[in-house]
């Protein structure tokens, strides 16, 4: 496994354009996010020109979160430039399980074959159970998820391995799996969990990190990142307002030495 | 009337899921409001799956602040859905007065029977005006009010009467009216008028606590909360953009003895 | 010239309501960077009320970083309109020369007389490229410049007397120009380029300063402000959550004797 602290390096040295097509709420702390980790953010997601920018990025990731008719074009034409041009992406199905809407559209989107999918664990099983993994059933309301990490680990293992994407799910504890290979990540803080969209912006830095790292390593260490970014963030904080903008200095600040109270360790 | 201290616990306790209909630039921040209050915010508006999702979250809170046809018909379905299921929802009609399409679509939302109507003095003036309640005219341009909230007094207690919604004014002192009932809440800090949607984030928490506490009580507690944290947050800081950190800060941290700087005064 | 001071005064005084029609991620910065410096925002963007709402607004911005094909409509109708008003009206062609969307939409727009025209270097090559003025060619990627400002210098000039816009540049120098006058800004701080939208909330602000002091010395001004406030918000910021919070902090902040740490120079 490539080492965190020199894909750090390398995201800021390489500066990878990660093309978001993301949701109203995330666009702000996600474009945030990847420029305090040194990649370039490009929101672009209309499908008269999704596809074109795709062939230009380095990375494209994809968040299913406040969906219409033409984003969702928008979505499908730019995965498949994507995947045409050999560009790793990224699924974020936020609040899948929720309604119909997000079921049909998450399905769609899986059979594109994302590099990497990124959701909480109510998230994961949803889109486990809508892609035939047997799994126990989600409690997810809306964005938040009402499930351990734990609870979605058998159907994270069956969504890599029905998929080929690497599967991530994301807690008090993250998850890394490509159905066989399975690391552990701890760190971050509570608290973020009353910010809103750092899942969101986790999944456009894992676009980057792919870029750089490729997927499964990629994706590890964008958790590694955040848990590290979001742990120092959250010390001596008043609240969510001022972890939110401690996360993005922390983000710019990290060096090699930032990983101290971070747990990486692979357990399969 | 309940308390303001319980619902604020009662809130924390329940975290009610809080469907928001908003405009682009209220997004973040009523996100990270209602977040920060306890409750649990989901961006839902599309109208393939506005109305299925109005049948599952504990209110629905409705912002015309950017609106485009397809998200209007979303709020229309939202809000038929919401009323029919018995959850109470919000109309926070942003700018109405100012275009024809404004008071089109907010004389279309008034008659869906929202739980809550919240405007600035402007708005509420405006509003209204639209319903057939006589009054001495706004002059709102754009979203900031260009009248005092006891001149718009009248007109919300006769909007209250006539649509049936709790009708609240909010600026430096906030009004909140049934028609019969009146309060009063003074708190805050004029520097909030600085900071962008801070009353598109009061319209959501509003939707928070009068799933809570019903639709007059709630709305009190809302006004009481964002008086505490704004009057709490603006003490010390430098500007706008230290405020709107604070805010979020001191809406997480408010506890039974951070009313201390509000007035609540039933005057009717 | 008009003194930068004297338009920051005059700013606060008058309170010009600025229409932005701006891209998702710019919304909330943009929105808040105009009531820092003590305009008042308004992002009315559907074609539905755009134009009209382009008659009471003292100035528009519009901004095509997430285009798609309705709010185009909006921008071109609001042009349009502001033009038929006499009022103000500044172009932001985000990433113009990344897909061929974007090259039409800002060749379009264009040919709409805007007041003034604000981009990074990259952009303003693009743009003056295809209006038809010769220069070396850009290097950008998406919505960061990869070309310097003085590489743009002659393709402003040109691209300002061919389309009878004021020219403006951004980057850590700032060039303004109407194609025979030259003005230069120097301030600010390179940990502004990793913020996003603080381009696209200049933009904003050139809208409220072109409402006051007409489209050169607005835009000088416009630049000098942010420079300053750029300037001292980044003196001991940790990272870019701190010194987005401080930026809106200094805009609101500005005094008299804030420029000092910025250059003024007319060099044509």
């Amino acid at each position: 496994m490539a080492a965190v602290p020199d894909l750090l390096t390398a995201v800021r040295e390489q500066g990878p354009l990660v093309q978001c097509i993301t949701n109203y709420v995330a666009m702000d702390l996600a474009a945030n996010a990847l420029l305090a980790v040194g990649a370039s953010p490009a929101m672009v997601s209309d499908p008269a020109e999704s596809a074109e920018f795709a062939g230009i990025a380095a990375a494209l990731t994809v968040n299913t979160g406040t969906p219409s008719p033409r984003w969702v074009e928008g979505m499908q034409v730019a995965a498949d430039a994507a995947v045409a041009a050999g560009r790793p992406w990224v699924l974020d199905p936020v609040a899948v399980g929720a309604t119909a809407l997000r079921n049909e559209i998450c399905t769609d989107l899986l059979a594109r074959r994302p590099s990497v999918v990124r959701g909480n664990a109510s998230e994961v099983l949803a889109l486990a159970g809508l892609a035939g993994v047997a799994s126990s059933g989600g409690q997810g309301r809306g964005v938040d998820a009402g499930d351990s990490v734990d609870a979605a680990l058998e159907a994270a293992r069956g969504l890599a391995v029905r998929s080929g994407a690497v599967v991530v799910v994301t807690g008090p504890t993250d998850l890394v799996t490509d159905g066989e290979r399975l690391v552990r990540i701890t760190g971050g803080s509570p608290l973020m969990a009353r910010i809103t969209a750092t899942g969101c912006a986790l999944t456009a830095v894992t676009g980057a990190y792919a870029a750089v790292g490729g997927a499964f390593d990629g994706a590890v260490a964008a958790c590694a990142v955040f848990a590290a970014a979001g742990g120092r963030a959250a010390q001596g904080v008043r609240g969510p307002g001022s972890l939110r903008v401690a996360l993005l200095d922390e983000l710019h600040l990290l060096d090699q030495d930032s990983f101290t109270g971070v747990e990486i360790e692979e357990v399969a």
